[in-house]
């Protein structure tokens, strides 16, 4: 399981202030800590850059790309920030996401076959709506994968989002399961063994889990990880919770684990 | 999925003392100290007792009993001692446990019966070696259930413990994730939810974890929770693994679970 770095993000007020004046050094130190803290690819979170979209994703990538070789994520809405993002990119990139909704199939998706990179689709409605079970996910899944062929990209490109779901909502703790039956069992319902990440930070966001923020992090990224998981986003500096995510590695993966890497 | 407390254990010397004086004191203390932290269970561990088994299996269940309403399970190869231990009980007992063995089948599984009590059946081989595979785990577990049915035992007193192994073995961490999968899939190869137990100090016992021990514990830990176990036989004091066991719950019992237990 790699683990993915979502530090980068434009709700972080440092990474806000440095993309307004083009300073690349607090985001060149805060990408260095990333790696440094065990982080397997870079998430650039951007927001919509509604202003100056192509200056601004071309900066933000050239400036991650100038301090590491790590894969770096292109997140963003914006199909104009993300083609520019694509072209700086000198490394290896990977689109997040696009999903059914229809502004996204038209304007996000063919960009992972014009740039030949990997691309994450989200199971979530075309209107945004968040499924309620395994079986609607499953369902998702295969339109995108449907979507994926109709526009003749190579399945292997395709990491599929089953998008996680604050554990504080109605049915939040029944989603958590699901999730695990999705990361399971997607391979098998898609006919190939399809790459999967999940943020898991969406698990403890918003209110009602008193405090125990981390400590359902670091429950939840085991199960995760032994449903097969591919890829985990999350805060690379919640440091206790990357040392679970090091330590799933002997557990799930008996075949490449190396005792000298715990 | 409880916890079981593993500390009542004869290799404890101060459990060893209190018992060759028969002194109650340090196990009431011990005990109680275990059901503050946490415990659902308390495994009384005496070892074969070989001098004096009814004599001293009966002082070890009196005394435990004397301080907590929790479940026992009386834990000795010796059938006298445990016969003498489900006399004893005046709460609720569990046998652990028997396998394949001759002499278990002969002497420890018709105690199930006399008693009325549940039982654990491990998935070893008749001459005690330790199956490879998930494989030969539900084979054994089918001739586990056969040895119940064959002495009419309600198969509902069955708890199947599939023996984790140290992960320092040359095939530790490939059978790690047999454990998970025997688990996980059990309930349909039996034909009814059958309940599970794994004992979660074995995984880093013995060399090669390089301190590691209770970062594999508490990573290793929820992964057999989302697996379906139904008890966690384990070191009831390591406070950081047992908060993340007590945290598992939301994740893995949507419809039981409420906010206020976490």
């Amino acid at each position: 399981m790699q683990l993915i770095a979502d530090n980068l993000h434009i709700v972080n007020s440092s990474v806000r202030n440095a993309l307004k004046k083009l300073n690349p050094e607090p985001i060149k130190e805060l990408v260095t800590k990333c790696e440094m803290a065990g982080a397997d690819v870079i998430d650039i979170n951007s927001g919509p850059l509604t202003r100056n979209p192509v200056g601004k994703m071309t900066f933000l990538v050239e400036t991650v790309q100038s301090v590491t070789n790590l894969p770096v994520m292109i997140d963003t809405a914006n199909p104009i920030a993300m083609e520019a993002g694509l072209k700086a990119n000198k490394k290896t990139a990977i689109i997040n996401g696009f999903s059914l909704e229809p502004v996204k199939l038209e304007q996000i998706l063919p960009l992972a076959k014009k740039y030949k990179v990997d691309i994450i689709g989200y199971l979530l409605y075309p209107d945004g709506r968040v499924p309620n079970d395994a079986s609607e996910r499953f369902s998702l899944a295969i339109e995108i994968l449907q979507a994926i062929q109709n526009q003749n990209i190579d399945q292997n490109q395709l990491i599929i989002d089953p998008v996680i779901v604050p554990l504080s909502w109605q049915n939040g703790s029944k989603q958590a399961r699901e999730i695990l039956d999705v990361i399971q069992n997607l391979p098998d319902i898609l006919g190939f063994p399809v790459k999967t990440i999940a943020g898991l930070s969406n698990l403890a966001s918003g209110h009602g889990y008193k405090g125990k923020r981390l400590l359902l992090e670091k429950t939840y990224l085991p199960m995760l990880a032994s449903a097969g998981l591919s890829m985990a986003l999350l805060n690379i500096f919640h440091d206790k919770t990357i040392e679970v995510g090091k330590a799933c590695e002997p557990l799930v993966n008996p075949e490449v684990f190396s005792w000298a890497e715990l």
